[in-house]
């Protein structure tokens, strides 16, 4: 059996959703056939969409000192729940001799796996996430297209974000509510949650929308829980 | 700002309820304000009470692993989401020079600062914290008195805990919520959730039984926040 790191605190209450579904999807009848897992709940690292707008402070030397801390750990692969961060990930893989697996991949891996063919993708994300191109380079190399959201969806998708960041969860719902009945009408095959906070809030939402959605917490948890026990993603 | 180290995995859902509830407790109004923590996940730490009946592996090396492992990761304070394996923690505490904040200790100090007074206090707890007198030591120190349950009420606790370990989560809610009609007829003055696994179960029971219950997991949130924080429990 295999140790995972977390690459965490982006924010915290993804990190606890994808530690939750990792917990989930590993077949364990005691704690004792659970994986072990490393979670470096580092919040101090600078806000990723911020950056992208440059507007803040690097995250990167953030993101090293927490690889680092992993590493030293004895970990024996790397994550981390946050897209945005995932802009990142060429520079970290450079670093480290740990493998890396990708929340960008491994949704994109479940997609190309599915029995469906997606052609056009809706991305629910951050700003960070599309300044960053960090779904678009991967997804346009295996010939599927991003739609992009009009300025007001994706102006309320942020700010469901942030009110989830900033604590209020009800708040966060309400808003992310709305906006979701305008994204049903949006043009795509799928719609992928490409912001680790967009997971926590889908199960407040109504699901009988005939929308297949992607959580791409849920793909990472599921990558990570196989490589950790050595076996293919089912 | 401090780091928080937790010693977990015992079993790995109740690491993810401690979790939880500092994420909670921190008066944080974006990402950056929530405390810095690392979680040692390592549920191969063998079983405490099957060691405390004498029947298997010793847990201290496991521990003593995983406290060297947050140590290296520069952690400023320690603590373990398990009430039974605080057996160990005056062996934990001689090895290191980080402060180790005990569980026990948590919700003995908040039930000692309760402007009710309790005396005789009933403990849903392992068999382990039972026989290794984790709480009665210290209890008895500050003249309260542990109430013991009859062997058919604890037989039936434990089964709820292993049930929850074992990922049958509905049957654990089953189990803990018979055993908890007859808790409720016994005597005592105030109820203590003293293993991390019955926190996650206590919100599937009927709380209007006009019973004080203390849950020792977000006692001890609430300490390790409050050091992190460099704050007073309020």
């Amino acid at each position: 059996m295999k140790r995972a790191g977390i690459i965490g605190g982006m924010g915290p209450e993804a990190t606890l959703d994808l530690f939750k579904k990792i917990i989930k999807n590993t077949p364990a009848k005691k704690d004792q056939e659970h994986i072990p897992v490393v979670i470096d709940n580092y919040p101090q690292i600078p806000d990723r969409t911020a950056f992208l707008y440059g507007k803040g402070e690097n995250p990167l030397p953030y993101l090293l000192e927490s690889m680092e801390r992993l590493e030293k750990a004895g970990v024996d692969c790397l994550c981390m729940p946050c897209n945005t961060a995932h802009y990142f990930i060429e520079e970290l893989r450079k670093r480290t001799q740990v493998t890396f697996i990708s929340i960008v991949e491994a949704v994109l891996s479940d997609i190309l796996k599915s029995k469906k063919e997606y052609k056009k993708i809706g991305l629910m994300a951050t700003d960070g996430t599309f300044i960053g191109k960090v779904y678009h380079t991967p997804f346009e190399l295996k010939g599927l297209e991003i739609v992009d959201f009009n300025d007001k969806i994706q102006q309320s998708i942020m700010n469901s974000i942030y009110t989830l960041k900033a604590g209020d969860f009800t708040k966060a719902v309400d808003i992310f509510k709305d906006v979701f009945e305008k994204i049903v009408d949006e043009d795509y095959d799928c719609l992928i949650a490409g912001c680790t906070e967009i997971p926590i809030l889908l199960p407040y939402i109504e699901k009988n929308k005939n929308v297949d959605i992607f959580d791409a917490t849920e793909s990472l948890a599921k990558h990570v829980v196989s490589f950790c026990l050595d076996q293919s993603v089912s």
